[in-house]
């Protein structure tokens, strides 16, 4: 390490730790009349929000919660959740955010293996939670949420319901400063293999995440996409990376929040017409859904700005957003980057461009936000030139990323191999800085002895004027080792056949963007294309299905 | 400290150091082919900028420049000013920037003082350095700054001229990873006694403090302040405070950057036209010379924002600024606080109230921005109601602030007494979270066994018609302990006297804004108010004026 200058603080010098209480009080002394929004059941001003951070604060730790023990919460996404975002990590204890959509035996996995001691379940997750009570390890105490009549449910150790102790607690808690990379949150991802594991952000990595995409949202776009006068409603879950940090961004500027609970498109759209929501977050699939609902039928959504992100974003969805009025960036991350790692930034040399090229890159996983340093890596830990062209995995190094996996030190390793955070993903850099991720490592298609991109398959075939849903994987051939097959979900009342698509697909062989490999030799239209349970491609059970169809000959597959 | 969690991290994880270069690898991304501008001299690319900084840290890596040494600079607002922002601290050295308003006697105490070991030299500061090279006791080698066609002076163990050097040097410089506690910059702050005081920052406090100016600036008002459209020119010079930090804010965001060398506000307002200028700060006195520059006269000045701090804002001046199409937004800070602290915001209450309350709060310090803390302390250390009247020092804690003074250990313990920073300001704070500076503490007129506000009373003054300046002392009465004295430039054209005088502030007596001892029983009118080396009124200087005007008799003082 470099001999560098650091002077020790003059007696009497305060340091002050980045902590999460810091944007907390920020917002209030921005807009303390502000709202906080809950469906159509629970509105707040931000003073109101902070008395009740505080009195939950009062609740925990009256309960026996102590720093460094982990409080769960098992919520849809809610006022209460965001209070539990800053008043359990504010009192030096971890929040733990139950993925919902896991299954009961993975959830069960996740809360032993966190050490989770308290538990706050929403009234309708007890049955979830019954089913797994007696096999909970270390868990001490429950708190009931519920926006029911009925204040109480059969959980063990229930130290009451949330509303009833809040009401009952003091408005005022002296949160105390401690050390800034105390662990904060922690959550859990699944992999293609094995257990979910634990990935886990300090205060400091909080802060630093929130500052630096306040400053991207608030001025890298010729629109602002996140100003004072914004009304935020996420539609990625808050369990799933902390709703991408928006909700600590919005807090820290004070600017109205709304909470929607589940993501029923249609509840969606009348809370997007009701409360004005101008700033929202989501995957390509619900933004699908959502365009799709009933209850937006005819409405022009000008003024709505989206981030999206969780899967690589089509063209065909980018045109018909925005033929709907919605202004869609694309964003870059994933559970052990915090998520933010890059967004969409159309610079000057683009802008003077043409319209198709500037969505070239709008849809791409964008530029690396400050701090952020991306770098694409062989197989053999190599950094590769940032060329546009050679690809390789895309290696991170920035404040915010998970140091490990919680407890699976050899895993943690494995993510940090050669220095670098591996996301996992094959992706380019090119010298606009723009990141275009390519495909999963494990869903690259090894064809003919090249490696065929299923993200760039999907969006080529994506335009086809029939297709609305498209997900394409590698299947065992014993000739070319693998080939393409794609899945397909078409606009009602459209056909398409294998051949069909090979027509469509030519020319793009033919102008060089694709090998003649690239086309599918085996097709199926479906009606519906399975997800993950955060709403990604799940191209696991894609490919297992395929072949369960194949085994069983299905009429309905379409082969060359 | 409470016993929170915390991890070790897995085997090969990397932690990423907040390090100025992050700042510059992240501009350069986003815009390689945005200008940066010197005067009508030199205009190049990001790409080329990038270049320059490697370069220069070669040149000085080659001159014997090591890690932990500090490099002068002494130059006006400059292109190799910014590149000396980003390459000394980036090689782990400490930049020190030269208060070149300082007297010659001051200048060579600082240099001594912060063991400067590299100064690079402006030519038009060569005979500056040449009177006092004889005594600097630390100095080991020099590097000439110049416009001119002869790139040589007489300058001690002069290592050759900048662009000459720069030219010569490689492109390529591997900054290296250090500890983000090492010191990146430091300069001297002037009191109303004894030696200039060095204050120092480290990469750590610069890279925070640039998050949160960007989040900011970026997010808060209405309009956008700045965001990536916007084109940067200061009007505050870089070595006071590091141009309140906007140079690393619109570096980091790849922003047009135009810098103007020295203040000639005629020179200002052509670059403005010339280069499409949108984002400014300054001090009101240079705000008001730039309203009457000649180039200017005519001209709207619309889509100009400007961030005015440095001393209060007059409701006079913010009125004159707006008229002619200027966005002016309050903002606080000092030498010792990196410098920004809060910035005006106006919230949902304001918005819905009138027009003359909205500019009472744009004129006011602001509303301290995301992670600093804000306080009143009476003299003996206790922490005060912020109720919007109660008044005593501003005090602050936050990430940015300066850990003491260098080599100074009693006066940075003063600094720092009872754990916060005093500001030496008097403030009231309010309940929506605005800081309001009612006087410096030397400043506060002790009259009738009250404390009277010299900017309160300024203020009030200002209103008259026929006031274009105004400062306000304290002088000696026998009878009130001290009685206020107004030092006046008036209008052209235009007359008032003690009396006149009088007949403007007894509304505001009668309505109970001020006690009848604030009519200031002794005026003066002047040409010309002494301001300080960075453009304050200079209070110290008047009150020496007056008391020689008072003993002399001076024709041109008019008594009640």
């Amino acid at each position: 390490m470099l001999q560098t200058r650091i002077i020790p603080p003059a007696e009497n010098a305060h340091d002050t730790p980045l902590l999460l209480k810091r944007l907390l009080l920020s917002g209030i002394r921005y807009e303390k009349t502000r709202e906080i929004v809950y469906r159509d059941l629970v509105r707040y001003s931000y003073a109101t929000f902070n008395e009740r951070v505080a009195r939950l604060a009062n609740v925990l730790s009256e309960a026996g919660v102590k720093a460094g023990d982990t409080v769960a919460v098992m919520d849809w996404d809610s006022h209460r959740y965001l209070e539990c975002m800053f008043a359990i990590p504010m009192i030096g204890a971890v929040l733990h955010t139950i993925n919902i959509r896991l299954s009961a035996e993975q959830i069960l996995y996740t809360m032993n293996h966190a050490d989770d001691k308290f538990v706050l379940v929403n009234s309708e997750f007890v049955p979830l939670y019954k089913s797994i009570e007696a096999q909970l390890t270390t868990v001490e105490k429950t708190l009931l949420l519920t926006d029911e009549a009925e204040k109480t449910a059969d959980l063990g150790n229930l130290v009451g319901e949330y509303e009833n102790l809040l009401a009952a607690a003091s408005p005022r808690y002296d949160f105390p400063d401690f050390d800034e990379n105390s662990v904060a949150t922690t959550f859990y991802t699944t992999g293609t293999t094995g257990n979910p594991k634990g990935v886990y952000f300090t205060h400091r990595q909080l802060v630093l995440h929130t500052l630096a995409e306040a400053s991207v949202l608030g001025s890298l776009d010729s629109v602002r996409l996140l100003g004072t006068n914004d009304v935020y409603m996420p539609i990625t879950p808050m369990f799933h990376v902390h709703a991408w940090g928006i909700p600590y961004a919005a807090t820290m500027l004070g600017l109205k929040q709304v909470y929607p609970g589940r993501y029923d498109p249609e509840l969606l759209v009348q809370l997007w017409q009701k409360e004005k929501v101008t700033f929202s977050h989501c995957v390509p699939t619900i933004l699908q859904m959502v365009l799709n609902a009933k209850a937006g039928q005819g409405l022009d959504f000008g003024g709505w700005k989206i981030i999206i992100g969780g899967s690589a974003l089509n063209r065909s969805l980018y045109q018909a957003a925005k033929a709907r009025g919605i202004q869609l960036t694309a964003a870059y991350g994933m559970s052990e980057t915090c998520p933010l790692i890059s967004c969409a930034h159309i610079n000057e040399e683009l802008l003077a461009g043409s319209e198709d090229e500037r969505i070239t890159y709008r849809i791409k996983a964008g530029v690396p936000v400050p701090l952020v340093e991306a770098a694409i890596m062989s197989a053999d830990g190599k950094l590769l030139p940032a060329d546009g062209e050679t690809q390789g995995e895309l290696v991170l190094r920035a404040p915010w990323l998970t140091m490990g996996y919680f407890r699976e030190p050899q895993k943690g390793a494995e993510l940090w191999e050669h220095g670098w955070l591996h996301t996992g993903d094959v992706a380019t850099l090119d010298d606009f800085g723009f990141i275009d991720i390519r495909d999963r490592i494990k869903d690259v298609i090894k064809t003919g002895g090249e490696w065929l991109s299923s993200l760039e398959l999907e969006d080529l075939i994506s335009r086809h004027p029939a297709v609305r849903e498209v997900a394409v994987v590698g299947i065992p051939d014993p000739q070319w080792g693998e080939r393409p097959f794609s899945l397909l979900v078409l606009h009602d009342g459209q056909v398409l056949d294998a051949k069909g698509l090979k027509e469509h697909l030519k020319p793009f062989v033919e102008q060089g963007h694709i090998n003649k490999w690239a086309i599918p030799s085996q097709i199926a239209v479906v009606t519906d294309i399975p997800k993950t349970s955060v709403g990604k491609l799940d191209k696991k059970r894609i490919r297992t299905d395929i072949a369960q169809w194949q085994a069983a000959g299905s009429a309905f597959l379409s082969t060359l």
